[in-house]
This record gives structure tokens, C-alpha cells and sequence, in this order.
């Protein structure tokens, strides 16, 4: 629990129980599934008065719209609502930079708000720096929030955290496969591996990254439609680009109305394909496959995440689900982490596990341009 | 927590309680290492006088001893103790046949004892009817005993229960496979898939069940020693029969003194194997592979739990680790129950997965003698 320096605070229900009830809240709103992904941080901004009443919200809607805190300032102004003295409750560190818009730490103390309560310090060299600022403006900075709401928080954009770090997208790489590693019936018959509720969390995956990544090869066996639906068929509102990657032709994908935009990646290089992407405003990549794509991934370094999606059910031939690593030897294998073990249950009953792993920094391969 | 018919009883410090805490002891007893596994069920006896003192203990030391029961009255008698009014707390309900030893129930009765608890009903139909012919006798009877306790003691004579209902011993069998289902690398190495907590833990399976099985093929190639061993390399007290199976000349298993016995059973067939470790008194078989032996008998129906030691690691390549089940499309694949899912964490931080499942019923495959 956050130890606020204003004594006599009721944590429960006073004014600090209210600023952790507006940081959720903000982080509801920085999570609108509306807005567009994009190379731009989701951040959201709840604005309370002293007794911690709400005053106004905003939220960042995409690369070139107002910020968060510009947003809720804008609407309480618009509502004719008087700021000064007020918290502000915010996802993200209020940045210091001009781009498209001002500086949100500056429209802060301009706007005369005393205290901002943030959730995750902004990594972005250049945008860093909003805390220091708002305290040498003398107003009271709060770093120190509960530790769920600061993993949320860093959860919200951690495609566009890694990419500030790295240059490219995150990339989850997902694969379903039998308890004996089969991705397919050896008469090639793969519908369905895996349960009802594995593979809405597909949809759900898809809806959360920016991008749906395939190999021409499986586009092409498969036709996939790459549209993050629920379970009743209807399109969730965002959908991620679809890319298919690969030299050879582009097989089309399954038109469906309403589907993100696709791409064809020329290039069988998956660090060209991310870079590709990167230009493109993309963050988060979900590797679809097939098996030769993901071991090209694997062998590069370019896979950040692997969600194995495991049936229990045994086939005893088929196509592997994944290709060749160019390993011969055991201790050569490539290890990964096991982060997370969450069952994947279906109205049926039927249970599919969702390993979530990250592999383990490998010797770099070879430049494969 | 179970309703006692008698007044006034403290649950957790009087008789009650320490009827408890004597069965949980005549479980221990009952588990003992060094008593040699059989055909017969594990049992433990604890007698208590009114208070909750222990009088005696006993226990089934294997195939033509005393049973727990008249282990526990024989001590009490050399002791020069009185059990006349006493409660024999037992882990299994009191035989009623006269095998090499006479029934237990009646040895009870003649005693004086005046209680009985009962961890499990006694499901051999032969021996069955304790609980009725004590009753009948004036005794009071308890078979509500706690579940974690009843649980306790139907797993430790299960592979004897299970033959009891189908005529043949009940078969664990377990693979190590890394998560693309790769039980050796292209090279064939596969020295180690998993790590030392998860091999520690096969270890604990082979001193648990009465026989480990292999095909003459793994054990030409693996030349296992078969033993149950501690992680410092030591022999547990009770070691498994050594059974390898196959039709071609039976490969020597490695010699280690202390291991148990070894046997060449001359079959493909899985049922007359089975049928012939049965015959032998066996009651519990641990199938250690390779993958042509595990799809045999998945083939026959005859694997009752499957525990998979999945690894976080991937090969892309090598012989995986189940052979072929004659399936060829995805709709056929073998579906099993997910039971529980278990990390072995060892000392250096590695994560193994441990699954037990158990498979569907399915339609009986051809018979293939």
C-alpha cells in the first residue's frame, strides 16, 4: 500500500481510496478498445478535487490527437469546471516534449493542479523528465502507487516500452500443438487442436497487439481471415493489421468486412520484416506461424514471448509445430522461462493450457540478409 | 470434519482428534518403505484406549504376514497390554476371509475392542463385509473419517484396487518431452530433456510402483539401470521389478547391486504382459517407453494415467517422443483428462511441467495377439 505524506488519510474510503479508484478508472480509459493502435502510448488522466470527487477524465486517442492530460484539462474547461487545487490521477508520466501537441507537465501547473498521482514513469528519453519538472513547480508528485495498478499500468504499452528500447515491435509468438508437439493430423487436418476458450483468447491476443503476423505458406494452405472476433463472430472494435511475410506471391487473405488492413512483407529476414513493421507504427507483433516462420523468429532472436497453447490430446503423427532450429545436440536445445501456467477452460469442460515462456538469450545468429 | 455419534468429544485435542492423529500414523506405517509391494494392500493399525493414548501399532509387512490388525493385537499381547474397550483405528476396512492369515474383523471382536475406525471400504469382494460383521458385534463403527485422510488411503493400495476391478495392474506411464513434444535431439542425444527435480521425481514413481517397464528397444539403447535412486546417488529401500518387453533377444539392463529383479517378458502384446505381471503379483506398472511400446499400449487402451515431464525447451528436430497411434486425422486424436499440472523446480531455478492426465475411453482397439 502506498504511504501518502498527507496525514489523517482514510486509505479506504478518503481521498487516497478515491485516487487509487481514479487510477483504475484511468487505466480503464487509456485501454479503450476504440482507439487505434499505433506507435503512440495508451495513457489515461482522471482529474479529482481535494475531497476526491471527480472533476473530469480524459485519454490519449491515437498519434496526433490531445494527450491524456490535454484531454481531461479540455473537458473540464468545456464543462466550466475550475481545476486549481486539484489531483491529477495519471497512467503514464506526463511528458515534457512538443510533438504534435504541447507538454502535458507544463498544461498541468499551467492549469494550476497541486498533485499528480502517476502510475508508471515514461521511459521515452525524450519525453522524460514530467515528474521533476512538476516538483520543482512545487506541486506534490506520487509515484508510489499499489503495485497491481503499476503492473497494469506497465502492461498497457509494453510494445511500445519495447520497441523504445529495442528499435522493433514486441513479438509474442503463439503456437497450439498436441501434447506430442503435432500442429496437425497427418492427413493435414488441424480444426481444431485446441478448445473453444483457446482460441477466443486468440481473438482476444489479436485485439490486443497491432499487428497478426503469418508466412505465405500458411496463408496460403490456410486462407485465415486474421480479424480478432468474439465468440458469437462479430469483430472486436480494433483489429490488427494483417501481415503475411514471405517471397514468394502473396496468397490472399479471407476477405471480411470490417478486418484490419494487410500487408505483404517481402522478405524471408525476420528483422527486416520488423524493422518493415516498426516504420509502419507497429509495436506488438502475434507470430502466427506456420512452424518454418517461427523457427526463422526463433533463430534470429526475434521472439520476445512464446504462448504455447497445449491440447491434451496425442496424435502420434503429423506436422510438427515447429521447424527446423538447425539444433542436433540436447544441450544445444533452446531454453526458455516459464513465466505463467494459466488453464484454458471451455463451457465443454475440455481444458487447454496456455504456457506463457520467454526464451533465454541465445549467442546471435548470423546476419541472414 | 467428521460427525462423531458421541457426546461432548473436543474435535481437536480429545479422542476425536487423537483419532486423527492415529490415523495419520497408520497411514505412515502402512506406506513403509521398506515393506516389499505385492499382491497385497498396504495397511496400518493404531489401537487406542478410551483417552486417546496409543496402545500398539501395527502394520501388513507384505505377502504371508500378519495383517495390520492382528500385527497391532499380537504387540499389544507381547507388551502385556489390555485392549479390551480399546479403538483399533485402521486404514482399510477389516478383512472377513481366512486366506494364509485368519480375519481381521473376528481377531477384533475376540479382543474386547470396542470402536473401530475405517479409512477405506475394502473393495475385494471376497474379503469385504468387516465393517457389517463388526457392527453386527456390538461395535461401534466409523467410516467418516476426514477426506484428506480417506484420499490418503485409497492411493496407497490403488494399483491393488484397480486390479481388483479389471484383472490387470494398473499402468502409469510417463515420457520427458521438450514443449515440441522431442523426447531426443537429431543426434539421438537426450541426456538431459528435463531437469534434476523432475528426474528426482521419476525416481520417487519407480519406489512407488512394483514394476518399471521398457521395450527391449530403449533398453538396448538407453541401457537404463531401471533402480529407484535418492539424488545422492543412493538406492531407495524398496526397488521395482525390472521388466523389459519385446520379442527380439532381451538386452542386458544395467547390473547395480540392490536393484531389483529383472524380467524378459516375450510379447509385443501389451494385455499379455500385463496378464504376465499380474500373474507375477504385480499391481502397479510404471511404463518408461520408448515411444513404439507407450503407442502400443496407448493403442490397446491399457494406459490408465499418463504424466508428462514437459521441458521449456524446443529442438525443432529429433525422434519425438511418442511413435505412431494409426491416427490420421485430427477428429481421431486421442483426447485425455487433464488431472493436474505441477511444477519440479530444482535447485537452480529450472521449471519443469509435470501433467497427469488420464485418456478418454475410447472403442477397444483389435485384439493383437
Amino acid at each position: 500500500m502506498p504511504q501518502h505524506r498527507t496525514a489523517g488519510r482514510d486509505p479506504g474510503t478518503g481521498p487516497q481510496g478515491a485516487e487509487r479508484e481514479a487510477l483504475r478508472r484511468a487505466l480503464e480509459l487509456a485501454a479503450d478498445p476504440r482507439v487505434p493502435l499505433g506507435p503512440n502510448p495508451r495513457v489515461g488522466c482522471v482529474l479529482l478535487d481535494p475531497t476526491g470527487r471527480v472533476l473530469a477524465e480524459g485519454f490519449h486517442r491515437g498519434a496526433g490527437t490531445a494527450h491524456a492530460e490535454a484531454d481531461a484539462l479540455a473537458r473540464a474547461a468545456a464543462d466550466g469546471v475550475d481545476v486549481a487545487g486539484a489531483t491529477a490521477v495519471v497512467t503514464l508520466e506526463p511528458c515534457t516534449h512538443t510533438g504534435r501537441t504541447g507538454p502535458c507537465a507544463q498544461a498541468l501547473i499551467a492549469a494550476g493542479i497541486s498533485r499528480v498521482v502517476i502510475a508508471r514513469r515514461d521511459p521515452n528519453p525524450v519525453a522524460a523528465g514530467g515528474a521533476a519538472l512538476l516538483r520543482a513547480a512545487g506541486l506534490d508528485v506520487d509515484l508510489d502507487v499499489p503495485a497491481d495498478l503499476a503492473a497494469r499500468a506497465a502492461e498497457l504499452n509494453r510494445g511500445w516500452e519495447h520497441a523504445l528500447g529495442t528499435g522493433r515491435p514486441l513479438v509474442t509468438a503463439k503456437i497450439a500443438a498436441t501434447l506430442d508437439g503435432r500442429a496437425a493430423a497427418a492427413d493435414g487436418s488441424s480444426r481444431w487442436i485446441t478448445g473453444p476458450a483457446a482460441r477466443e483468447e486468440v481473438h482476444l491476443l489479436r485485439a490486443a497487439c497491432d499487428t497478426v503476423l503469418v508466412g505465405t505458406g500458411t496463408a496460403g494452405i490456410d486462407r485465415p481471415s486474421l480479424t480478432a472476433r468474439r465468440s458469437d463472430g462479430t469483430l472486436h472494435p480494433r483489429q490488427p493489421l494483417r501481415a503475411v511475410m514471405g517471397t514468394g506471391p502473396a496468397p490472399q487473405l479471407l476477405a471480411v468486412e470490417g478486418a484490419g488492413e494487410s500487408v505483404h512483407l517481402r522478405t524471408r529476414d525476420p528483422h527486416a520484416a520488423l524493422a518493415d513493421l516498426h516504420a509502419r507504427g507497429r509495436r506488438h507483433v502475434l507470430l502466427e506461424g506456420g512452424p518454418t516462420l517461427l523457427a526463422a523468429f526463433l533463430r534470429a532472436g526475434c521472439v520476445d514471448e512464446l504462448l504455447v497453447h497445449l491440447a491434451p490430446k496425442l496424435l502420434g503423427a503429423g506436422a510438427p509445430a515447429l521447424g527446423d532450429l538447425g539444433i542436433t545436440s540436447i544441450g544445444d536445445a533452446l531454453d526458455l522461462d516459464l513465466l505463467d501456467v494459466a488453464p484454458l477452460t471451455s463451457a465443454d469442460g475440455r481444458t487447454d493450457l496456455q504456457l506463457t515462456l520467454r526464451p533465454r538469450p541465445r549467442r546471435p545468429a548470423p546476419a541472414q540478409r
